[in-house]
């Protein structure tokens, strides 16, 4: 595993490297994508099932096999273990309760002139929310995706989740049932996002698309982009834990919250930053001491060696120039006083403070949401949240009496656009 | 101009034809933007100069010729007819004061457990604003776009607009000025995307590029999103006005409202929806006259005669249903009582409610934003305003105490997603 430190004369040009992560957008994959979705816009089901066959090996052999049932949903619910089942009403719940506060509500105001100006919030219709298959296939990823849809008020929550050679983990089905998805079909790849987009006689077109994929779930979800509403393009999921050496941390700890990452996937990336070099060393042996006993120490090793760094800082200063250089996915500040950090961290998509806030309680059951903004667009986006479900149509009421000033603003500035029809509308409401 | 009836036979068909409209992602224009984004990237200022040379015809020898000063900025807003200044000021006092409302703050609070929750909100470092040039170069898109990232608290806003053979509106820069905006380069097209999104040696690369633009500047958006954010991919604009015949309505008032929109471009799109026949009639004959007079009549026709439609309805709550169906980006209610209708409407982009409200007057000066969602896109997307300037990271701090349950939730669903290291970093912190 790398160690790189601040102090390096080359340690511009690592952490470049170390960063270099971009989506591979080959000609070949969005032809691909492209034909699938014109496809599944031309024939429908017909071409929903014939790839679900063929990608899947699914053995269904009409469209409607591939809807799950709202009874099989609850049935796989109640068939869970009680502790399993606990826990997973525990998360849903808590999810439930965090993503309340961030509802939105319509807002008016009368301005000065006497005109009342606002905006009106209303929920999505109808969501399609993707859940991967196969090995990635979590039942948390269902609970973050549709509680949210719900608390906003979408109407209707579509569920696409692959089920390779029809197998589905039932922990899945039972957080739908939990989260009270309305409709589940077992469909994946660019053919769901397709469906889901376009609709077919089947399958009902959604308004907004959410949820992580594959490349070729991340490439058909850009290319309907405009047609239907997307939340991000995941690229896959990185750590980055600070500490200070101070006398509290634990090493084996730091060690495991890293491999927690690294274990996701061979390209997921763990980062340690930290502004003692004793601790980077002990931190380095103890990874070495836990993937000795890891089941996946294997995929955790490759994501280590191939994107995991361990980052020694001068002070605490540039260690949050370089957090925010970063904009990580997930941040864990291991410090006493995460609190004095706050204020300056400008991007991270989950802050986790403090010792006793390892990522995976974020993951699971913490509250806020675990779709999180990765490869850096920190900067720029947000967690998924309520507000992904929730959109707004701006409110204009003039009364006859405001509208005047207004309309007289209006007419100079459209005769100074050259568009003559606007000044004369506004006009009216003046002359 | 095509009358249609929800009583046709083959409204739907007629429906379906009329809001028909896809942007044209053909293969060659998606290879000729990626085309000028690698260029960009590999050679910077060089090509981006080279570029605006060839498409704009700008008389620029050197890339530093395309940055204006914030000099001349400020002396276009001096040399501004007193009218006109004092109306721009107005607009971006308004549209100012309007957005002030959006701005969403951080919160935190205390769970059950002594556990603390939350959401910080930062505004992003740095954002690159679009504003088109030559023919559809407004001033008011200016304010429409910088200002609510400026109220976000945005560190720097970075505006490129085309200036075809060197030229500018003036009134552009003007509005340049008022909103603050903190560097402007004369570049367009897919090099300005390029070129903001990946950044040069001259021009800074922005975290979010927004603002609408042509073909090539929609597929170069679409192509750097996930490197940067965009806002959305705007279509042509449009109006809806809905009317019921009602003793104050005003047959030309209504008519140069639906002109206002189609004298924008030839795909503009004005439909007018109306529970009486005789208004409909009356609304018709008055666009006639209307036209005869309007300097743009030649292509508000066009307009009209591609994309426009009369549309009669049975009653209100068809025209309802309508409206949702549409989600026109501009919606006006021209009746009696607005408010009574306000709830029943799902998706418009804006809602202009009474006569005295014309869309004119929320193009510039009202104070919500004018970029709004196009194409039907109002389902789920919302107007342009400071919640896209601002992005959200979760906070979570769980105390000593509190930790331990969760912990021992996420040990029991991280176990089942055969998450291993998630388990063990979890167990650390209760047992």
């Amino acid at each position: 595993m790398r160690q790189l430190s601040t102090q390096d004369t080359d340690f511009e040009q690592q952490l470049k490297d170390l960063l270099a992560f971009e989506t591979v957008n080959d000609v070949d994959l969005l032809k691909t994508v492209d034909d699938i979705i014109a496809q599944v816009r031309h024939d429908g089901d017909k071409v929903v099932l014939a790839l679900t066959q063929k990608f899947d090996q699914h053995p269904a052999t009409t469209i409607q096999e591939l809807e799950l049932s709202k009874q099989s949903l609850a049935e796989a619910f109640d068939s869970l273990d009680e502790k399993v089942k606990s826990a997973l009403t525990t998360a849903a719940t808590r999810v439930q309760t965090f993503h309340k506060r961030q509802v939105q509500e319509t807002w008016q105001y009368e301005d000065e002139l006497g005109n009342r100006l606002g905006q009106k919030v209303t929920p999505l219709d109808r969501v399609g929310i993707y859940v991967p298959g196969g090995l990635a296939s979590y039942p948390s990823s269902v609970l973050m995706n549709a509680i949210p849809a719900k608390v906003a008020g979408v109407t209707e929550v579509i569920m696409v989740v692959p089920a390779p050679n029809g197998v589905l983990n039932p922990l899945v089905l039972a957080a739908a049932h939990l989260a009270q998805v309305d409709r589940v079909f077992t469909i994946g790849g660019a053919q769901a996002v397709a469906a889901l987009a376009y609709g077919t006689k089947t399958i009902p077109a959604v308004d907004k698309i959410t949820g992580p994929g594959n490349k070729y779930v991340a490439a058909a979800k850009r290319a309907v982009f405009g047609q239907v509403g997307i939340d991000m393009i995941a690229g896959p999921s990185e750590v980055l834990v600070y500490a200070e050496g101070e006398a509290h941390d634990r090493a084996d700890w730091l060690a495991m919250d890293l491999l927690s990452q690294a274990e996701h996937d061979r390209i997921a990336q763990a980062i340690f930053v930290t502004t003692s070099s004793e601790q980077l060393a002990q931190v380095a042996t103890e990874i070495e001491n836990a993937l000795a006993e890891l089941p996946k120490a294997d995929i955790a090793r490759d994501s280590l060696q191939n994107r995991g760094a361990l980052i020694l800082v001068k002070d605490r200063s540039e260690g949050m120039a370089l957090i925010n250089r970063i904009a990580p996915e997930h941040l864990e500040l291991s410090v006493d006083d995460p609190d004095a950090l706050l204020d300056d961290i400008r991007h991270a998509g989950a802050i986790f403070m403090g010792r006793h806030t390892p990522e995976a309680i974020g993951d699971y059951c913490a509250g806020p949401n675990h779709v999180l903004p990765t490869s850096g667009t920190a900067r720029f986006s947000s967690p998924l949240g309520v507000y992904d479900f929730q959109k707004k149509s701006s409110i204009i009421y003039c009364s006859e009496g405001g509208s005047k000033p207004l309309a007289e603003t209006a007419d100079i500035l459209a005769q100074h656009e050259d568009l003559e029809a606007h000044a004369r509308s506004a006009r009216y409401r003046y002359q």
